[in-house]
């Protein structure tokens, strides 16, 4: 190891998915975490309003780069493509953490009721936001919500077999691989 | 009206459903329910542990009908032709429920944040116990996540679309029309 060090804000993520690891997220206060960073309180809190933000702070650009994939889809699409597109985007954006933190945040996630609980509301306000821009762009329902849920099942799936594997391959193909199966699924019975 | 009353329970529901309606869920205490149905709050408690419970008291139930639909399918069924038995089921036990308190039922809970995340955990517990039954019968991974989670968002969207009309179609016919409309929207693209 170089005397390279990450930024404040990486420190952080990687000293709070550690302790949330070790000890359990209700059990980790900023204090400890910013302890773990080698930084002050003051620091924790200049990047994060609180220890949830660490898990969701990326939650709302996320939604903006998926809504706005789909939005800008070609009028051709029809409305899984247009929903593909954003998922695109969204695997851009997610496939630059480092995939080991990746499953450090979604086994801290799953060990933790009330965090469970926030990721799945998260996806179906994802999930809502997109069915509203496939009507917008001329998609009736219920296609809108059933191409705009099963993005969101899309997603899930992805991101949970990229963090846990370990084949190298980029969240990317994983993304384009799950759409594909999911297509595969619902065409053969 | 004549004089038949629907039993205890049943009056409990209703009178719990319209006083969430009226004043809002977190307002609302097991002894107004009671006194709203004509009951004691004696009788409320042996009907119902708490006043969430009466908006997911059916849900151990469902869960085991439509595990058990989606186990039962024929050997040659697809993963998706098999969730479509276990949501046949369920659109049979359901679809026995007044619409207008369905209607009412969902209307509560998308009003509030915490019930709208006991109802996603809800189906997300469904969608892994489907996977897992869907894995037992020899469907690998990613597929059997992708069918589960599908088949969720058909019954939501489903519920969704049989409460809120008024079509007098059957929660069975809607139930079934979703899962086309599913396998429409991910064949066409």
């Amino acid at each position: 190891m170089g005397r390279w060090q990450p930024d404040s804000r990486g420190r952080l993520q990687e000293a709070a998915l550690a302790l949330y690891s070790e000890r359990g997220f209700d059990q980790t206060t900023a204090a400890q975490i910013a302890d773990r960073a080698g930084l002050t309180e003051r620091t924790f809190f200049r990047h994060f309003a609180d220890k949830r933000e660490v898990l969701f702070g990326g939650s709302a650009p996320l939604k903006e780069r998926i809504v706005t994939g789909v939005a800008d889809a070609p009028a051709t699409d029809g409305p899984l493509d247009a929903v593909s597109r954003g998922l695109d985007a969204a695997a851009a954006m997610l496939g630059e953490a480092r995939r080991d933190l990746s499953r450090q945040r979604q086994a801290v996630i799953a060990a933790n009721p009330e965090l469970s609980e926030r990721e799945l509301a998260k996806l179906a306000d994802y999930a809502a936001e997109i069915a509203a821009t496939l009507r917008k762009r001329g998609v009736s329902e219920p296609q809108a919500s059933l191409a705009a849920e099963s993005g969101m099942t899309v997603l899930r799936v992805a991101v949970q077999r990229w963090a846990s594997g370990d084949d190298g391959r980029d969240l990317s193909v994983t993304m384009r691989d799950s759409v594909a199966e999911l297509r595969a699924v619902a065409a053969r019975g």
